[in-house]
């Protein structure tokens, strides 16, 4: 397959973007090529030193990029010659199977709607993250695509994502759970508990009701649907949060015993990477009519290498297919609503 | 004054609540009582072994219980001797100058709003809580009072915190921002894009714009604006999140050197410490004419303590007074809409 990278998305792009690609070599297969997307010269420049890497990359030459802060469906206007446009582009028409990037999140989802279009059936793309917990991973749908949901939008979310929890978390069959403030019924807003009624009718979900934020981190359910407003603040706090308590551990710690705060440092290390967001490779955007991953803009080479990883798990498990034939075993003949 | 503390709320209720009161002692003044309401016997029972605690408590009896899990409503209209529904009745008639439970939130909430009635010129009550972070306090108002918000709440909740802020935490100028999934303008849903505005065109407000869940914790703000549903699932998420991490951290450590998991436990603790809610001592329902604190359901008698305190400086700082004062300099004679 032709997985397409932006090169000049993110915030270590294009040298940090450039090394992930490089060293995602070994899970490519022999028909896998990576297409790195941006200026050409700079991205020659930094794979320069690295021997063979035509034998697996190729670079489709962009001269414009779309910052991290500009408004995403202006910013598309204004850069039809953006690495996120042309990436968008090249995959509506076929030249590349998969996009991924670090870049503008906005840009992105909004590229891939209108440029790959919606799988049959499906009413909204959702984004999905992988959220390290420690008792498993979470899979949280959605995390910022749709800041207008309506119960039928979410109900699909859960749908979409049981089967991305089945392929890529390898959780056979997973608990479907409503973000909520609170578990009895009568908690939560119209929306809520409209979507919790439909997924109550479906005798195909594994539908564990109502889940506040504080059980979902104690192995109340693999999966937690929620709308794109909610899940975006959710996913920025959890990272302000872990961010500020570790920050206070360390300080708490040197200051209560400054010999051993190395031994601290390196345990610390461990759990860190535990829960990084590079470890689970970037989020993609469920529903659309291809292969869209959104990485973190603060994606390092590693992160990049695994969002490749995933893009190929992604093709291999065939997801697309399974949401298309879940979605109309549902509604036979579902329109996009 | 007459201070309020349902004996029967919480989950270390009565014993914890009632050993949190006899330890308030030290914060009365000599006309402040704390009227217990519960179930006399039980309530003297664990109050048998401490000198002269009549000289500062009464006990109001009570023959129900509203349970964590009850729906709120249903159980205020099914359990007038409740002692939640008993405490908010004295409340409305003057008896008792305060109300404390660390009981069912909603039932709590419900019974404040329907016997105490608003404050002149409050829209709807909100819920404020203390957040400790690494950059200092920070209020974030509503966590659950109302998951049905308009503009004119939240703008109301910010003026409302900024009081609270400045009284409680005794911070001069409270910058006040938007809880929202990006910093720009063009970011985030009509609610809050609707309460920008309010906040933009009042001049005594130091509106700081959208923020992310991100940089809450980093000193960007020190009032946070959300609506309800928003407000209770990010305080979950918190506490769920913290406590994950706490685990992960120490058994991490523990594998890698147990020698320093001692170590390790007491900086740990310390953290814990800082970040505990019991610390902040419960949550006051700004809005309502009177005082409503509402505790954590597993507040510790060192937090039903404290929610004591903060129920004196509130009145102490006539925070009900400067609310009135700041809504009507902004709607003279505006009315409960």
């Amino acid at each position: 397959m032709q997985i397409g990278v932006d090169a000049m998305g993110g915030d270590f792009a294009p040298v940090g973007v450039v090394k992930g690609a490089l060293e995602a070599r070994g899970l490519l297969g022999d028909d896998d090529k990576i297409v790195l997307i941006g200026d050409e010269p700079t991205i020659r420049e930094h794979l320069a030193e690295a021997d063979g890497w035509d034998k697996f990359i190729r670079i489709e030459h962009t001269s414009e990029v779309i910052g991290m802060d500009e408004s995403p469906v202006e910013a598309l206007r204004q850069k039809p010659d953006s690495s996120i446009a042309k990436m968008a582009s090249l995959a509506a028409k076929g030249r590349l199977d998969a996009m991924i990037s670090a870049g503008n999140t906005g840009a992105c989802v909004a590229a891939a709607q209108m440029r790959l279009r919606r799988l049959q059936g499906v009413h909204r793309p959702g984004i999905a993250i992988v959220m390290p917990t420690y008792a498993g991973p979470v899979v949280m749908c959605d995390v910022g695509a749709n800041v207008n949901c309506r119960p039928q939008h979410l109900y699909q979310y859960g749908l979409m994502s049981v089967e991305y929890a089945q392929c890529i978390c390898g959780i056979d069959e997973p608990r479907v759970a409503l973000l909520s403030i609170g578990e009895e019924d009568a908690k939560g807003n119209q929306l809520v508990k409209e979507t919790r009624e439909l997924f109550r009718n479906d005798p195909e979900i594994k539908f564990v009701g109502n889940v506040e934020g504080r059980e979902m981190f104690h192995g109340a359910c693999d999966v937690v649907v929620t709308e794109g407003f909610v899940g975006n603040v959710a996913l920025k706090l959890m990272e302000g949060l872990a961010e500020g308590l570790f920050k206070s551990t360390y300080l708490e710690l040197t200051r209560s015993n400054p010999d051993l705060a190395g031994q601290f440092e390196k345990a610390i290390t461990t759990i860190k990477d535990k829960y990084d967001f590079n470890e689970y490779g970037g989020a993609p955007l469920l529903g659309v009519n291809g292969i869209c991953i959104i990485c973190h803009g603060a994606s390092k080479p590693r992160g990049i290498t695994k969002a490749i990883g995933v893009t190929l798990n992604f093709t291999k498990t065939h997801i697309n297919d399974r949401i298309t034939e879940c979605l109309a075993r549902r509604e036979p003949g579902g329109d996009n609503l």
